[in-house]
C-alpha cells in the first residue's frame, strides 16, 4: 500500500466508523423490532405473573400506584372531592350522587378499591359499572355476554381479583395489543372502522380508547353503549343523544330546575383525536407511555400519568425546545381552559337556579321554561365534556376552548329565559 | 492497488460525496451570512431605488401589490367593509367613523392610498395618521418632533411620495434592521427595553412590531403612545387604559348606549409575544418572509402576506407535516376564533341595545346603569382585541379563544344589568 492508499483507507475506515454511529443512532431512536415473548396462557389477569415474563413493564406498571398531583396543579392522581374546588359541582349534579361523591381519579391500580369505595355504587348497582375496572371484563363478556351488565355489581366484584392491568390490552399468548371492551369494538364497528385491520400505532391509541370515552347505559339492559354514531365532537353527541338512542333519554333530572340532564364522563379519546396530537397521528402511548432506555434494553413506560411527569421522555421525543418552556406552555393552556370552564359551571349553576325561581311562580310561562331547560341542559353538556376530561383541555384546546366559550354563552341565555318565564 | 484496495478507495469516495451532499443540505437551511450591501443615502425613501440594489427582494416587495384573499377565507388583502360579515360593526361603533368605513387591509403598497380614500379621514384630521403610512415618517420626526402629529394630515399627505417601505425597516447605507416609529422605540423604553442592544432575530419582530400594534392619540398632542406600561395582554391594557393615560378616557362615545369604548387596533404583536411561536422566539419574519432560493441565492421575501400563501417556504422550515394537514389545522383555529368572536360581538351589540332602552325609562337605575356601560366597555375591547388583529386567532389561540370567552360572559353580564336597571 502506499502512503496515500493507506491515508484513504484509514479515513475510509473513520467515515464508515463514524457513518455506522449515525444509523445506530438513527435506528436506535425506533422501538425495538421484536421482542421476547414469553407465552402465557389465555386467561391470565395476575400483573405479578405478567411480570416475571415483563419485569422492566412491570415495574414501572407499579409506579401507578405513586399518588401524586399533577405537575401543573391540574387532574393528578391524588384522590380529593372535585366539589372542593368547583363548588358548582353541588348545584349542577343535586339529584345524582355525583353531587355527593366526585373524586380525581387515581391509577390504574386502584381501579378496584376505588369503585368499592365511591358512594356512587349501592347494594343494587348493576355489573355495567365493572366494565373498565378489571381484566376479568374479558372472562364475563366470554361467560355471560352483554348479561354481565345487568347482573348484580357485587356478584362479579367478588370474582374480579385484579384492577385494569396487562390483559386489558395485551393478548397472552402474542403479546399484541387487543382491546376487550365489547362497547368500543360495537361503536367503532358501527362507524365502519375494523378494528382487526388497525396497525400497531392506532392500537396504541385504541387500547386507551376502549375506556377513556364518554358512555352510557342502555335502560334496562345496562348495556354500555359509546355515543358516536353521528361524530365524537361535544356538537355531535348532543345531537346523537337528542334522538333518545335505545330509549335513553338523560342520566338524571336536576333537583331543583328538573333539567334532564347528561352527565359526560371522560372523552379524552374524543378530545385527543380531533386535537393536534391526534391529527398527526400522536398516539395516547407516544405521551402517556413514552419508551424509556434502561440497561441497554428499551421499553414502554406501563406508568401511565401526566406525560409532564416525565417531560423528556414523553415530550422531548418530538419537541426540542427547552423543558422549562414546553412546561410553560401546557399550564398556559391548562389556565385558560380552567378558568373558562369555572365560568361556565357557575353560570350553569345559575341557570338551574333561576329556572327553579321561575318554577315556583304561580303562572310562569311554561314554553319559556322549556326553552331554559333545554339551553340549560346544552349549556351544561358543553361544560361537562371539558370538565369530565382527564386533560383540563390540554389535549384539544382549540376545541375546548370554543366548547366553553358556547356553554357561557347558552347558560346566560337559559338565565334570560328563565327570568323571561318568571316574569 | 489490489482489488480490494480500489473497492476501499471507491467506497470512501462515495461515502465523501455523500457525507459532502448531507453537510451541505444542512448548512444550506440556514440564512447566507453575508450579504452584499450597496450603501444608499439617509433618506432615500423611494422602493424603486433600493430595488436596484436588491432587486429579488424588490420583486418580491412588489407582490404587495397582488389583492387575494387568504386560503382560509379570514383577513386577506381584498378591500371589502367588514360589516358585511360582522353586522355588529355598526351598532358597536355607532358614533364612531369606523360604523361608516372599517375595511379589510391590502398589503403596504397600498398604505396611502387606503388613507386617503378612507371615509374616516377629513381635512381635519392629523398628520398623527400618516406614521404607519409611509417611511416619510422618518424625515416627519426629525424635522417637527412630536410636532408632527397634530400638524395637518394633508400637508403632510402632500410630502409623502411612497408608501410602507424599505427605509422602514432598513438603514439605507447599512441595511441593517431599524425602526423609525418614536412611539415605538418611547414603549419599549418604558418597558425597559434597550433597542440597541436588540438581537437580529428580535428585530425580525420588532420591525413589524412597531406599526402592527396597538395605540392611541394622546389628548391636543396627537402623540401615538403604546399602551403597554403595564403588559400586553388585553386585561393589563385594559387596567392601563383604566387609569386615564394622558388623560386619554375613551375613543368615542357609543351613540345609543353612552358607552365609552376604546377602539382596539390590531395588536398583532401583542397577540404574537404571548403565544406559541412568540414564546419560542420564532419571529415575525420567520413565517411571513421566509427564505426563498432563486437562481443561486438565497433572499427574505419581502411579500408580507399570509404565510399560507407559501405555506412550505413559511411553515414548512420547522413543520415537516403534510401541508394539508397544517393548513387544516390553521383553519380549524381560525373557524372556532371566529365563531366565539361573531358571538361576542353580536352580544355586545345587544348590551349596547339594552343598555339604550333601560336609560331611556324614566327612574331607570343610574348605577346599574352605570355598571351595565362598564361591563359593556370591558366586553367590547376583549371583542375587539380579538377581532381587530389580522391573524383571526392564530397568533394565540389560548389567549384569544379565552378572551373571547370572556367577552361573552361580560356582555351578556351587561345585559342583565341593563335588564335590571330598567325594571
Amino acid at each position: 500500500m502506499t502512503r496515500t492508499q493507506k491515508g484513504l483507507a484509514a479515513f475510509a475506515i473513520v467515515l464508515v466508523l463514524f457513518f455506522g454511529l449515525v444509523i445506530f443512532r438513527v435506528w436506535g431512536a425506533k422501538p425495538p423490532s421484536t421482542m421476547k415473548v414469553t407465552p402465557l396462557p389465555q386467561g391470565e389477569y395476575d400483573p405479578a405473573v405478567w411480570g416475571k415474563a415483563y419485569p422492566l413493564e412491570y415495574q414501572s406498571y407499579q409506579r401507578n400506584l405513586e399518588t401524586a398531583p399533577s405537575p401543573t396543579g391540574y387532574g393528578g392522581s391524588v384522590k380529593y372531592q372535585k366539589a372542593e374546588r368547583q363548588t358548582e359541582i353541588y348545584t349542577n349534579f343535586k339529584g345524582n350522587p355525583f353531587s355527593k361523591d366526585y373524586t380525581e381519579d387515581r391509577g390504574h391500580l386502584y381501579a378496584l378499591d376505588d369503585l368499592r369505595e365511591s358512594k356512587r355504587i349501592s347494594p343494587a348497582s348493576k355489573g355495567a359499572c365493572i366494565t373498565c375496572k378489571t381484566p376479568f371484563l374479558e372472562k364475563f363478556f366470554q361467560d355471560m355476554g352483554w348479561g354481565y351488565a345487568a347482573a348484580p355489581l357485587n356478584d362479579l366484584m367478588a370474582q374480579a381479583k385484579f384492577p385494569v392491568g396487562c390483559a386489558n390490552c395485551h393478548d397472552p399468548q402474542t403479546l399484541a395489543l387487543r382491546v376487550i371492551n365489547p362497547a368500543f369494538a360495537e361503536a367503532m364497528q358501527r362507524r365502519g372502522i375494523d378494528l382487526s385491520k388497525a396497525t400497531r400505532e392506532e392500537m396504541r391509541s385504541y387500547v386507551c380508547a376502549q375506556c377513556h370515552a364518554e358512555y352510557y347505559f342502555a335502560p334496562n339492559t345496562y348495556q354500555v353503549v359509546f355515543p358516536w354514531d353521528k361524530g365524537l365532537t361535544p356538537q355531535q353527541m348532543y345531537e346523537y343523544y337528542a334522538a333518545k338512542p335505545n330509549g335513553f333519554a338523560y342520566d338524571f333530572l336536576q333537583d331543583d330546575s328538573k333539567v334532564p340532564v347528561l352527565k359526560a364522563q371522560h372523552p379524552d379519546y374524543e378530545e385527543w383525536q380531533n386535537g393536534i396530537h391526534g391529527k398527526f397521528g400522536v398516539s395516547c402511548a407516544d405521551c402517556h407511555m413514552p419508551y424509556i432506555r434502561k440497561g441497554g434494553r428499551k421499553y414502554s413506560s406501563h406508568w401511565m400519568s401526566s406525560p409532564l411527569k416525565q417531560l423528556n421522555d414523553a415530550c422531548g421525543k418530538c419537541h426540542n425546545q427547552e423543558q422549562e418552556k414546553l412546561f410553560d406552555q401546557v399550564k398556559a393552556i391548562q389556565d385558560n381552559v380552567w378558568q373558562l370552564q369555572r365560568t361556565a359551571g357557575l353560570t350553569v349553576e345559575q341557570a338551574h337556579k333561576a329556572i327553579a325561581a321561575a318554577a315556583a311562580k304561580p303562572g310562569a310561562n311554561q314554553s319559556e321554561l322549556a326553552n331554559a331547560r333545554e339551553l340549560t341542559r346544552k349549556a351544561q353538556w358543553y361544560w361537562d365534556y371539558v370538565a369530565a376530561a382527564n386533560s383540563q383541555g390540554f389535549h384539544n384546546q382549540t376545541q375546548e376552548l370554543h366548547t366553553l366559550g358556547l356553554s357561557i354563552d347558552l347558560a346566560h341565555q337559559a338565565i334570560d329565559a328563565a327570568n323571561r318565564a318568571g316574569q
